[in-house]
């Protein structure tokens, strides 16, 4: 996939994040794509206090999503994009879904589960990895997260 | 609590685990009680292929339906009992959930994350580190899931 098309699809996750910040959930967006078909299958984002819900964040809710969609829990062959490294608990959501490819923007060195703290994919136990690509649009996903925090301090 | 507390809470857990394996899942069943009033507020058995949900292991299932009940992503002074020890993303999803205190069956050497693999709540960033209470029950939880997989074979 090249470059273009990876932002294309990671603008969708954008504006699935900016709908999370309006609502005052901290601004994360996701967007599961179908590989092959080259379609977006699920968008979502976080809704944890809307939904009193500690597992709604972006990527969980897009996974349950399109695995709907197909009705199958796994999901061969598409891709996530996020807009935030995902935490410890999304990174093994992505692997139990056999997500082929994980795209997403700003790293996130305090709770973020794939770079940074557990590893999730480089654990020797872990299930399935998925290809991985960060720091696609990075700097514009920092700046909604921090532009979030300043506003609610 | 007194062990004979811990063991009538896992019954519970263990009559969810015998429904997920009536319906063809994986025996994992999982139960969040009020700790202050002593009372279950949710219960819940694995249901990843019956909902086409990858995320449906038995403990995220039973931590929203609590935080439903209480309409409020947080379940402080509330305990989960389980019969299987959480993997990575139900570990993650227990402390981002800020459970008081996780009560776990059989060790799972394979998928584990608390006691193996990831050790989720033994991460520096780590955010919320529950009490942990492993092998309460262990061998009945070991003969369940054993019998489950010998019949699939």
């Amino acid at each position: 996939m090249k470059l273009d098309a990876l932002e294309t699809f990671m603008d969708v996750a954008f504006e699935e994040a900016r709908r999370a910040a309006a609502v005052g959930e901290v601004p994360v967006g996701a967007v599961v794509i179908d590989a092959h078909q080259g379609t977006v299958i699920a968008r979502a984002h976080n809704l944890v206090r809307t939904n009193a819900d500690p597992t709604a964040h972006a990527e969980i809710l897009a996974l349950r999503e399109a695995a709907q969609e197909y009705r199958r829990p796994r999901l061969v062959n598409c891709d996530l994009f996020v807009t935030l490294e995902p935490c410890i608990m999304c990174a093994q959501a992505i692997a139990l879904a056999r997500i082929r490819r994980l795209v997403f923007a700003a790293y996130d060195p305090k709770a973020g589960g794939v770079e940074h703290g557990a590893r999730v994919f480089e654990q020797p136990n872990c299930n399935h990895r998925p290809e991985v690509i960060g720091g696609v649009r990075e700097t514009a996903a920092s700046d909604l997260l921090k532009a979030f925090f300043e506003n609610i301090r």
